[in-house]
């Protein structure tokens, strides 16, 4: 039917949510039987609280969009209740959906995101209101289940990649080194620290990489950490800010430091283990905390990843037109040498709050290395250059006002 | 006189200092009066144990060294005594220098690199050994005197303020954020800091700069950071890691954490000034230590800084041959708009061991921001990019056996 379409974003930012964003607008923009095209601010609660910005207001800026890290139109974390629980915040959102007769409804997130998309679609389908509900998969972690990956997580690896590369360059310019610990996002799934191996392509990849998936054992550890130690006089270690010991604890939960005001603080993963090992080894450290800039960078962007993301974007579009709803785009690998894919669908249902996580056959636990089978999935992931446009030496972003 | 040439990297890595490599090793062996030309690894400890390597052996990488980013041949932290009190490791030195007819001696590095180029210097006239010395400026801090400014430091100034522009970028996407704190190396001079501010050019620049130059006055801090948070419900602080009280105490030095292991811990100033905030103005805070990274990442190497790296290394070798010796090599800034520059001579002795700070004039202490005096300085020297080479989406490195 005809109607509007109305696009959100959702969830942590990443470099190219708004790729997709792009993919979105402009497929819609292309669509006859698409009448208007609106973004909401802050995600689902633009919904709520009527703050909608309509594509001709910013529409001589699409390119710019598409290279614009983070999430252009805002984002919300703001878990919907269901609608037996608490009717009210769906109704505040079909009167907006009427009085712009949005039709087509396009959301853009991770599994949490997906959740808020799946329970739209059934409110939608509960009330009997004619709407066309699709999921847009987005996250860096690349947790998605029932995708062979998810648009953001190849810009993101490939960051901390090209990264962890040039902090071991840095750090083993003098003869004696220290132990470097770099902490990288990913409390449940392991992809991004996983990536920190592919520098090793260029042998200058990380000595022992953890995941959260493995149990982590401090002993082994720092048996591991002593051994390459002695061997090379300075150690690189990739770690997940999410590790755990064998009873599930988080290792970094461990780590109750005393700050300035006596208030117990969580130290962080990284500095835990590097004092485990100042105190148990007598080795300094240096811990390096990647923080946002891992998932937000656009520096290095792949262009795998870029043009995916905005063709995610763009089939969700196109299968709601050709009748599909309540599904989320996914992608499928049909061959890795040459790398080609192609773009599914699936039930959001299936992919609400669940998780993937790294399979064992892909990592080494007795090395704490990447085996083959990670470095075949990641490498066509992080492969080709994305052209940022720089003006007087700064990034050009997308911007609304 | 005829003879070879030896160059040496020292002190901290950073994103030019193998484009300077690049320069010297270039011209030196172009010169007719230089019959063989050597690298030492790590600085002027492999003239001591006679660890060199001569530049046949790496000669078909002389491209990949220009890109390559930290010191490709190792660096060093070594004082040395002076002649008068300790002769012991100039006559290693020298007999080195006599094996291998050293008669152009090149180092690279900052102020205390420049205290051993003198030394060598020094020593050489003290004995009668003929040869040129001339020292080559590196450093990102940008505190070199007597030159306009140093390479590394454009590279670094441009990855600061690219980088706080896609944290703001990030750290805005929700409609309540928190304080963002991004902590940035410079333990006595500010330039690096100032830096962050440049992102203010595309509106995403920090709402408040504390350079270690001027007084840290807690309570001032406190009050301006409320200010700002009540009007934009988030602030973005860039702050100097050597930022300073009246009593020209470190604010970094006063936070003294207690580890897992009941030991008194230096937790940096972002995290200090963060639980000031969140335990006097109840807001959140995120810190963001922007670590070695900010040194020596390749990602956005200007242009402009990769050029003057190229040619002050090129410019050393040809003062000497023309004669010159005991010196450095300066920029001279002949005029801003276009902008030119020229190179020119200073004796080490003038630089070594000395500091150049941010004048009073490019800070406005009552809005915490930079002048334009100090935006009109740094403008050029961000300016244009420079092409990194990524094969299979890593980048590609210079590296030595």
């Amino acid at each position: 039917m005809k109607g509007a379409l109305l696009y959100g974003q959702s969830g942590g930012p990443s470099p190219v949510i708004n790729a997709s964003a792009y993919g979105v607008l402009k497929q819609a923009n292309e669509e006859e039987l698409i009448t208007k095209v609106y973004a909401m601010r802050h995600g689902i609660s633009g919904a709520i609280e009527d703050d909608l910005i309509s594509l001709e207001s910013f529409i001589n800026q699409l390119e710019l969009l598409k290279n614009t890290p983070a999430s252009a139109f805002g984002s919300v974390r703001h878990k919907m209740s269901h609608y037996e629980e608490d009717e009210s915040e769906y109704i505040k959102i079909f009167s907006v959906f009427r009085k712009y007769n949005i039709r087509y409804f396009v959301y853009n997130g991770g599994n949490d995101s997906m959740d808020t998309c799946q329970k739209i679609s059934a409110y939608a389908m509960h009330i009997g209101y004619d709407m066309k509900v699709f999921g847009v998969p987005k996250t860096v972690d690349n947790d998605l289940p029932n995708t062979d990956h998810t648009p953001g997580f190849g810009s993101a690896a490939k960051f901390i990649a090209n990264t962890v590369a040039q902090i071991k360059l840095d750090s083993t310019v003098y003869p004696r080194g220290k132990v470097t610990i770099v902490e990288i996002m990913g409390r449940h799934a392991g992809w991004l620290t996983a990536s920190a191996d592919l520098a090793s392509e260029i042998n200058l990849g990380p000595d022992l990489v953890y995941l959260p998936e493995m149990v982590f054992d401090e002993e082994i550890f720092l048996n591991q950490v002593q051994e390459i130690y002695n061997k090379k006089h300075q150690c690189l270690i990739a770690v997940s800010e999410g590790i755990k010991d064998k009873d599930h604890n988080f290792i970094g939960s461990l780590h109750k430091m005393v700050d300035a005001f006596g208030h117990s603080q969580l130290g962080g993963v990284g500095l835990y283990l590097g004092d485990v090992i100042e105190e148990k080894l007598g080795i300094k450290y240096r811990s390096i905390e990647l923080s946002t800039i891992q998932r937000s960078a656009a520096y290095v962007r792949s262009k795998t990843d870029v043009e995916e993301a905005v063709e995610v974007g763009r089939k969700a579009v196109a299968f709601m037109i050709s009748g599909l709803s309540d599904k989320m785009v996914v992608i499928k690998r049909k061959s890795n040498l040459p790398y080609q894919v192609e773009y599914d669908t699936i039930d959001l249902i299936k992919v609400a709050n669940m998780e993937k996580m790294i399979p064992e056959s892909m990592y080494d636990a007795k090395t704490c290395k990447m085996k083959e089978e990670f470095f075949a999935y990641a490498r066509p992931l992080i492969s080709g250059e994305d052209t940022q446009i720089y003006k007087d030496g700064l990034l050009e972003f997308f911007s609304i006002k």
